[in-house]
């Protein structure tokens, strides 16, 4: 039993306010995480306000978490007390069925999500399936880490799943929390990278980031002059853009890769894609391996996110700063129960 | 200077009919083929009624070519008179573009295609640029290797390309001049194949050519007892099916793959996709290397197209059968001329 201090909605749309809860005994495969920071997805605003019909209240949001392993179960590998630790948007996956077994924990049909039907990461403390809680390299900075774990693995995953070479020319669409993470990733790993924004505020911005050129998003004449350039287009906006402007954009064999959850249907002819033999991919955020992987190479590269720090307290400022579409490009919370 | 002898439409939907036309000096790289079979393809209508916009009149169908070489030009590279070839959508392209130089000659961006601004198989000779003449292995018919230079090579291609392997579930979708060479290309490639066809009494016909079982692919409620089963699904058809349904029947890290022109566009949601990392593509025919390849493959496994042999000049009651729907399942035209 333990008694839990955190932030959370009473019902959609609503303001947080602090809420505590009672958990029940550890799990034996369960660690439970001291939060020191925890990031701010636009998920946990689509979340609180229940626009995929999926959330439950009181919600506590936060799934980009970063903090010290306080407790360990029985039967957890791998994992000790005092290790610092980051934890996503999934807390849990059944271990045995196919895409587990085959290292995809990310694509378990039975996964635990952080966020859904439990209480996430804008709290003291957060529980875990021992698998999904990767220890942090020492190099990378606490308050730096939490938008790597759903942001950033959701934009580096796709760069390995697409076999991106370091001589593809790649374009990434949105520069916001996922997309300025993605400059940075396909910069270091020697692309050339075309950022595309509506915000002709972000251009310097993109090209700080790494950016060799920026192209105006909404300017479909403006990427026809791009048509058969880029091997690789990584879309990290949930708004609908013109897709065929976009597959038209790239070169024989490639592939435009959507991670942003854009509700309207994307509308493809297939000769858009059949005579480049073009394709259209998605995913999510991706498996404990690949968060390993991408934490290695951020530490190599000193790849981190750009982030503005709140105190939790100010949890509902924060919310409403990434509402307004003002976060530049990260919100971090720092955990201030004490 | 050569006088061919061939089967033209004089316009949009005109019946075909007797048609000579005078060729100018064999260019260094062409070779000239004396056509023996050529095989009818559906787009062979398209082009005759203009549905694409891009046919020229009097129009010479046909891009599913078997015959002898007769002539080479000065430059002609590895084909010599006397070869038994094949010949299929495209007879020439750049050889420097980018795609050119990395062997994807299918993809070139400035191809020459064999019924498109010149004239076509339904002749009893016909040119290409010797790369995409390609020789015979001995023991295939000479009746039956036109379809593959199209319907088979359409088919066979996205196979290699999306590293379809011989474990994995895969379904194809439209038994026709397409479908059932791809149930026979994947059986032989060890994969459990499932067929969709809209016609029951194909059914038995699937089973025949190596399908393990069939699903109605216009039965929205069958189609969806086969979620998360398929690793790649291959769609033949030029009719808009309900692709929702298809891409839940994608296992995780499934592809939809599309190599029939469906005119209406695609709509997919971008959470279909992202969810299970799945994708979906397109592509035109093969490389020549890729032609090569097939042919091996059909060689040491015996596959061949089920064809119907018609006279060339019956031709008119040929494409009349084929418009009909009643081919099973490729149409072949004997050259007649003499």
């Amino acid at each position: 039993m333990s008694t839990i201090r955190a932030w959370a909605a009473p019902a959609a749309g609503a303001p947080l306010e602090p809420f505590t809860y009672t958990t029940g005994p550890l799990g034996a495969d369960e660690v439970e995480i001291a939060v020191d920071y925890c990031g701010l997805c636009h998920s946990d605003l689509s979340m609180r306000d229940n626009e995929w019909g999926r959330t439950t209240y009181p919600f506590v949001p936060g799934h980009e978490i970063v903090g010290r392993i306080v407790a360990c179960g029985a039967a957890v590998k791998g994992r000790e007390v005092g290790q610092r630790v980051g934890l996503g948007w999934f807390s849990g996956s059944c271990q045995y069925c196919h895409s587990c077994l085959r290292g995809d924990q990310h694509l378990c049909g039975s996964s635990q999500e952080t966020i859904v039907g439990r209480h996430g990461g804008f709290a003291e403390r957060v529980r875990s399936h021992w698998l999904w809680v990767t220890p942090l390299p020492e190099s990378l900075a606490s308050e730096a880490c939490g938008p790597l774990f759903c942001g950033g693995i959701t934009v580096f995953n796709p760069i390995l799943l697409a076999g991106v070479k370091p001589t593809d020319r790649v374009g990434v669409v949105g520069i916001g929390g996922l997309g300025h993470l993605a400059i940075q990733f396909l910069r270091r790993w020697g692309c050339e990278v075309t950022a595309f924004t509506s915000s002709e505020a972000k251009r310097d911005e993109a090209m700080a980031l790494g950016a060799h050129q920026v192209v105006p998003s909404n300017d479909k004449s403006a990427i026809k002059r791009w048509a058969g350039y880029f091997d690789f287009i990584l879309v990290t906006v949930n708004v609908a853009l013109e897709w065929p402007a976009f597959t038209a954009a790239l070169a024989p064999r490639g592939r435009l890769h959507f991670v942003g959850a854009v509700l309207e249907p994307i509308q493809l002819p297939a000769f858009s894609l059949i005579g480049g033999q073009k394709s259209v991919g998605g995913s999510p955020v991706g498996s404990p391996a690949t968060v390993e992987t991408m934490l290695g190479f951020c530490a190599r590269h000193a790849i981190a996110p750009q982030i503005e720090v709140f105190p939790m307290s100010r949890v509902n400022d924060a919310l409403a700063h990434l509402a307004a579409g003002k976060a530049r490009y990260r919100v971090v919370l720092k955990a201030d129960f004490d």
